[in-house]
């Protein structure tokens, strides 16, 4: 039910002075992999971490260079240099878990964002980070596989406007794909929050909380990464690079419309998930309620008649009831006619249906 | 009791690559209506979805075309060709389900609004997507059937205003048709709240809870629908496109005006419903209160007399009290005397009296 | 205990296409009223609903014409064409329930305002519509009788200011008249508020939470009339029309003030109420605390004293203790010992004093 | 615990037309101070009421004249036709209850703030207003004695800083003074915070809820005083007034870090006494559980005892029981044993240890 | 548990007037230390603090004094003279406890910052002061010992860009090692809320509500740290010092970064223990709710059977069962059978597993 990115994230990544390159423990060593292409060709290959990717770069060709796995910090000081990142960009794409961002360094462009994998019933996130030139973009993620390969294929099939389009279509692309991967994961939520909400209401037992926070906790993960990607594309639109054409300006408005749409789900489902505390609250409530229902129902009919039955149980001397004729017989009819009367009255009160009232 | 329209949106669609036109699962097939205009003359037909529909422009004339049923994603990407629509505009019509805005792209405003239709008492939400050029006007609708009529009443009946405006006007009325479209569910709103209340105070059933949470969840559409739509329309009065005419402004700026109206209803329903939460789980609260009171009078009075009864039902040998010649009566005068004690004693704590104090 | 103003607003009115000079079922009948004044001197009559009210314009003389009722649409719509009012303008007269708003024509300024009057312990509200031009201010209330008689006594005493000032100045004072009309009654409801939380802690009933929730609804329509006034103020302020003197802005400012301490004081109120809310569900579960601590108290004392009875009720053939000597007074010692034993425990636990310990 | 300053202010005086000057019921005679200064000699002395203030102005020399007690209206009305006050500005000093605020009148700027003065465990609030021109400030305050000594104390040793300083400097201090005088109550605040924190874990008697609750109010009262203020003070930085010089900007801004600090705390107490809410809450329902605990303890050891003690006090013709040798003490033998089984059962259910669980 | 450093802050020294230097009760007297550097070269050493420190300024070098310890008033206003410092920061260094800032005064700069220490399980603040003029900065911090060693050990040894960089880079790097220290404590913070989790979920006693209420505090503590040094940060961005110089501001930018990232991580954790308030809560009253069903369930079965054991303790002269043959066996039958049934019912109830319904 715990769910370590809340709690176990790295600060001390983090907690370096800037620029330092400490490759988080337990990163994957690094794989690459480059596609080069410009209107008319496109080529594929996997380069060798050593290799000088400078070269790779054509003149009226665009480069793009995947990395993922951020095992290996020289690597990625080692393109720092080749391609004259900022220290500080270099040190952010190796101290894993930034907060999504779009920064402008006059020549080059620097983006993270967070990207979600569903696997097996569970979320996980990771950060990509994207590096935009002239003509070129870089990429850098935490595990291997990702969302990407749509964008990869509609390279391949040289759909024209992508393959003409400049990097920077490229790099929104790559950041419009890492959002599209947010939507299975918002429908997988409202699949489970629409089973919490059955049982909530059905079945409210103690596990039904435990999911209920979970799915919080979930949704503030979701929130977290969206809310300052929203802001950072705005600002992005409003402040816009050189780097980016007038043609690329709808396709980030497109993604930032998506980011806004997610901003809108998560809330909503946010408010739902409090929602459902209220409830469950309610239910417990209710629960106690019934319990002592049967309780109050049954002693209030027994432990009157208990004492009826004391009485003519008593030793004294003299208690003409007990030579009665019927004196017997006329206990019985008292005691049946004790429990009628409470029963009638705990019938008024709606007390002896099940649910019928609250 | 599940609102389906919150959890099980088709996300789907939005996650393919920007321009992927992939018309949902169920949408219905096209219905076109067209409407060509001016100051004089009106004239209405209704096109074959395959005909060339530019060429019903005619110099001088408004024409609004109409679309109903998305199902066929051919006509919706053809007649985007034909208008030179962007390919996001296209893919924002047909993925449906995407957020309220107004988007300007020259020569040409494009904006989603969503229609909302009470039917046999359930509310159900569609996109009304509005793209607006020089003396054109589309609509794509998700279904047969709008809040409409009103308006095409008007162009019918010749009013001035209407026939002699301009295209961006008759795009402000459609946008002003559906947002009038909220204020009947308002109402309805309005009355099921009512109704709500007056039996959240005097018969708060676990029902009651549900129908709170239902309402909870409908405002919550309701909001989706109205927040970025008073967004989008102040941005559209500040940033106003070159193609509305100054004289449209004022009727943007009404229907902007209704949008604050209905969000302010909005969120005073969503908190008088919030409130409703509170006043049922004190009555949760409350209802076990009279329970235990039952209970507490009865066993306060029997346990103590049955104790009494107990005591001369014991065998000692020697328990005077049982060879009184007025023994048993005396019995009788303690119990009476008991219970009337504990009955005074209750009526002073006022638990005696049902609803009385608290 | 429902407020009507919040649930039954008649939405249809605002349905309509925009323009359309509905007036509300139940509306009154229009009665006129005009003041016609400059420095020098003042004169008062009551026009006939069908004149021509142009005509009572005077050069150098400022007018001032009241309509009380709005059950005659078509005095409104001859107004409109005779002062050349904007359609929209018209339609909102017409339409009562608007937003608090100030809108500029250019040549004519249009503000909606809430009036609230207090009348018989209850609260009503109305739409008070101002048009002002040069030398010409309308206003149009739903109702007959307001709270401008003190603005219209001054104008009769002849202060300078007000008679000097121009038609912006008057129609400032108007506004300024109806936001001093909240004072009395944010005044009744401190003193309600004050009178409610005496009784939330003394005697917490269920009609208690019924009161403070019916504050609640009413502090929301408060609300719901300041709010946008403020906005509409403020922006008033910013954005100032022409037809409004320099001299007259510090008055305008002076009524923005007023309202922000209106919406100070109601917000205020709200988060009292508020609290008062959780004042009474913790005192509903105090209450049931004190309940169950009287049946355990008792219960607990008889319940194992009734059982020391029933052993020397059993007819076992061998019970030693039945035929001691001293074994009925022994029994008695022991209950008393018991019954002791428990009450010092139950007054070390605190149970025994009520509301002293919680 | 009823803070009378949250609901009787008296809005009768604010709701008058504007410029009206009507002195609040029980308002203290006027006392007057004034001290005139420049950075050689410094002379102090108590003019009379109904003097020509005006003409205690001199050329390189600044005057400040001190207003203690609101009761005469004329006073106020005269000094404001002596010193060319604006209307709006005679009526703002004489009606207080304003919300605090800074107005820009051109040739002088007018300021409210609240003053609050903590006396024998209560706290006080006041309206000062500040009047300053060149040369010339001018306080107003509603009761006798302030937290303006140290000022006073400052001027009369002859700091450079103060003497030297224009009468902006001298006004910044008088707001600057007001506003250090809230830290002793907000230390207040903290402590009866801190012990209330101590009771509502150790001891959370219904006196605490009342406490808490009255300690919202404070925070509330506090909250009114210092949000419009900060407001102020920033907007009197954005927007400078011609009469102050740049040295004195930096003390304005230290001011308004100190009502930033304020604002901070004053927030923090707040969500501190609501978290005691929640305490307090679940502490009451704790101690039903504590409750329940006993009764449902003794209830279930005794219960099924007096049942098998009842079951040997039946008459039927044949119960061998009841001839055994050793019934009587078999069945003490199993009555302690159902006992000891019992507490058995309710020690691992962590029942018997008082607070250990729970 | 309670955290001092929000009730017991003294707010004594800062009701004095502006520029007062009165060091705070309990402060350590000042040690000094100093490091002059260049590109080339750097020297360390611990001036007298009755040293001319202006003196140690050397053309073309960068001189860093870092003063721990705020005892000594004397030396921070001799400091002040010596460098020309403004009264009020030399106050604000004095008077600790201040907000977080950055203040432009022309020819220096002037930084507030709260630095966190985490010693021994608990959380230490306390204010760094950061004065920054041309080749200067000047530190105060309240106690010894800090974080800022690391970024000592980076001038050590000799790190190209911060022996080159002017000082508007170094005052740059003491406040990011400042912010740098609260990732640490917020790690600490994680692990201490997921243990609280567990505990909360498993074993809800009083003293994990003492423990999350404990934790809330703690993060209003680093809340008022972290957002007000926020708002310092982008404002320092926006309003760019003519000290700072363009290559330092990436680094800026990236201290302002991690601030957002606390100031994420904090929001969260505040809303992860709100929720934990939420299951302790319906932890209470789950386990009232079991105590109940314990009572109900034996009272249920015994109460009844009691009745029936008198019935058959009566000593009315006729009562035939009691003659019967099998009349003993009967009645166990009978017994028998009332208790299966009454466990047949809990068992549909759900009331006879613990924890599994609820």
């Amino acid at each position: 039910m715990v769910n370590p990115t809340i709690f176990r994230r790295r600060y001390t990544a983090s907690s370096a002075p800037p620029g330092t390159l400490a490759p988080t423990e337990g990163a994957l060593p690094p794989r690459l992999h480059a596609i080069s292409y410009n209107g008319e060709s496109m080529e594929e290959w996997t380069p060798e971490p050593d290799a000088d990717l400078r070269s790779l770069q054509r003149e009226g060709r665009r480069l793009w260079i995947d990395v993922q796995g951020l095992g290996d910090g020289t690597l990625v000081e080692r393109l720092g240099r080749q391609f004259a990142m900022h220290p500080l960009v270099v040190a952010d794409i190796v101290n894993v878990g930034q907060r999504p961002k779009v920064e402008d360094y006059g020549s080059q462009q620097f983006s993270v964002v967070r990207m979600v994998v569903l696997e097996d019933e569970a979320v996980r996130w990771e950060q990509v980070s994207v590096v935009m030139m002239r003509d070129l973009v870089l990429t850098f993620q935490e595990r291997y596989g990702d969302c990407l390969d749509p964008l990869r294929e509609r390279l391949r099939r040289g759909r024209k406007l992508v393959r003409e389009s400049g990097s920077d279509y490229l790099a929104a692309m790559v950041v419009d794909g890492v959002v599209d991967g947010y939507f299975p994961v918002l429908e997988w939520y409202g699949e489970s929050l629409e089973s919490l909400e059955t049982d909530v209401i059905e079945d409210p037992s103690r596990a039904v909380l435990a999911r209920i926070y979970s799915m919080k906790r979930e949704l503030m993960s979701m929130r977290r990464a969206v809310w300052p990607l929203r802001d950072a594309l705005s600002s992005q639109l409003r402040d816009r690079s050189a780097l980016i054409a007038d043609d690329t300006v709808p396709y980030i408005r497109d993604t930032s419309d998506h980011v806004m749409q997610i901003v809108d789900v998560t809330e909503t489902y946010r408010e739902l998930a409090g929602s459902f505390v209220d409830v469950y609250l309610s239910s417990v409530g209710h629960r106690t309620n019934e319990v002592m229902r049967v309780l109050t129902v049954i002693g209030s009919i027994f432990i009157p008649l208990t004492f009826i039955a004391g009485i003519y149980g008593m030793n004294f001397d003299e208690i003409p009831e007990l030579h009665w004729r019927f004196g017997y017989p006329a206990f019985w009819v008292v005691s049946v006619m004790v429990t009628a009367l409470m029963l009638l009255l705990f019938r008024r009160l709606g007390w002896l249906g099940r649910g019928k009232k609250g």
